[in-house]
């Protein structure tokens, strides 16, 4: 028997959250494909709601709920892209979301969090610290937990990015995505396993940062205390669930240096135009940098989901003269 | 009788065209519609083969001449996104472009140009220089002058994106495009009188290169030699044909301040997660800033042409914290 959603799962959570969310569009660049020496299709989540995939996995949650149940309102402790999905999620079906913060959590994403509503309660930077301040607000409220990655019905949600893919570009060869916590990944191997069994699934992850990698190699978790990236979306680590996932349905993992997220960004930017964050450029860099898939005839398919889009524009690595 | 191209011209070109050029996703934002107090409907022709809406004239001007008249090539003088346009569509077509560029042409363009195979002659950074060498070019090789904007084959592919949009969203109540030499807005113009003659047609235009805004005030062309904006695609003034059509068929012309061009242009990269060039942020400026559009009973439906994506990351104007 299988661990996580099933594909019927992931069905039901698309036509749950198709009234929330964008179907995001599929982009293409010729000059992108000429470097890979393949058909790369690019699922472009960072123009998602929130500016990031993981508006699906909240709103499947929150719209999952019972009615008693939702009353209550859901909490989370993140200080990145989750935070900010839950809270919409939860003003859209008119609940309260209390999210943790750590108190060195980016301004730009306290700013969007309080823009779709969410209650911020900040703390201490540490795991410890989140979980006591989350439980805190759990006694108090009763409102529902909503982690970020270790629950079916996240996993379902972000599946159906996999799922639209899919379903408007049938015959890949290869899916890439990025690894953190797992539950994009987890959901992708799911849905892509389901429709397309011949395509090879490879989670993408920073080299400083490569517990997935190093879990899968090993058999068992390897936590990672102190991930060093740029990649600020890909610092969690995997949780049993989405462990077990993975070992049974991802191909692959391949790590990437900072200088190839770096350069993979700025390519995506400068030739196709659209903002992403140092995250998804990890799901890139393979394809484009390093000619995964460019060995076939016909050129081979390569599916890459785009996770999100949400940088500080004051602060970025690029400098210097244009790289194209 | 009206100047410039026909609908059913625009109708040709978008045939003539379709095979070569993206079809560009029309994008909308739940958070800038809050600001704007409208629907706004993003036409992404910075998404655009080239990164420029200019590929669609180009590719309408070289693919409407004769077998034999191709055959000798084609030649222009530009620093700027006409340049790379005709010479990516010289190259589908198979024919040679010789382009015109002056010496000081940002490095990014000349080497966009080189990557579609145009042949780059430097010039010293003036008119009559241009001029003059494009006139020795056309002598030497007999090619085909195809000029950015003063060509009705031109004004009808650059018509082609307005038409798209309005296939896509018929009911707009207002149809805003930047105004530089004037063939986007033209065509833009053409379209939407001929598809949704209710539509208002505002031309956008920065208030430091505002010779379209003086030229339909005094009712003639009124040249602006020293055009100041961190617009650089927005620096050529009308030319007869042009501003005959504007005349016709435009509402207004909005200037916009350097200030709004930065502020619009930072909105549309954090908010909708796309690069734009500054040119194109002129256009978003009127929408999301001043509210154009805001009273009505339902919200009105603003339509906006994004006309670029061209810019060098190693310079952004971006500095200190987010804006959002």
């Amino acid at each position: 028997m299988s661990t996580g959603p099933s594909i019927e799962a992931i069905r039901a959570a698309a036509e749950r959250i198709a009234p929330h969310i964008h179907r995001t569009p599929v982009l293409t660049c010729a000059s992108l494909d000429e470097m890979a020496g393949a058909g790369l299709f690019f699922k472009c989540e960072n123009l998602q709601k929130t500016g990031s995939f993981k508006i699906r996995g909240a709103t499947n949650a929150v719209f999952s709920l019972g009615d008693a149940e939702a009353a209550r309102g859901v909490v989370t402790h993140s200080s990145g892209n989750h935070a900010a999905a839950l809270a919409l999620a939860a003003r859209r079906r008119g609940i309260a979301a209390w999210i943790v913060m750590p108190r060195n959590a980016p301004a730009t994403k306290c700013r969007a969090v309080e823009r779709y509503g969410g209650k911020i309660t900040f703390c201490e930077p540490n795991l410890a610290a989140r979980e006591t301040a989350a439980r805190e607000i759990l006694e108090r409220t009763g409102a529902v937990m909503i982690h970020p990655y270790d629950d079916d019905r996240i996993i379902a949600g972000q599946a159906t990015a996999a799922l639209e893919l899919l379903e408007e570009v049938p015959e890949l060869d290869f899916v890439l995505a990025p690894v953190s916590g797992g539950g994009l990944l987890s959901g992708t191997a799911i849905a892509t396993k389901s429709l397309r069994p011949e395509a090879r699934v490879i989670g993408c992850e920073p080299a400083g940062a490569d517990d997935a990698f190093r879990s899968l190699a090993e058999g068992h978790i390897v936590p990672m205390p102190n991930p060093q990236t740029i990649a600020d979306g890909l610092r969690a680590s995997l949780a049993e669930r989405t462990f077990a996932i993975l070992r049974e349905r991802v191909d692959a993992i391949h790590t990437v240096s900072e200088e190839e997220i770096v350069a993979a960004m700025r390519l995506v930017w400068e030739r196709m135009k659209i903002i992403i964050e140092p995250s998804s450029a990890v799901a890139v860099a393979p394809a484009t940098l390093r000619r995964l898939g460019a060995e076939g005839r016909p050129p081979r398919r390569v599916g890459i989901i785009l996770s999100g889009g949400n940088v500080d524009l004051g602060s970025l690595p690029f400098a210097g003269p244009a790289g194209n």
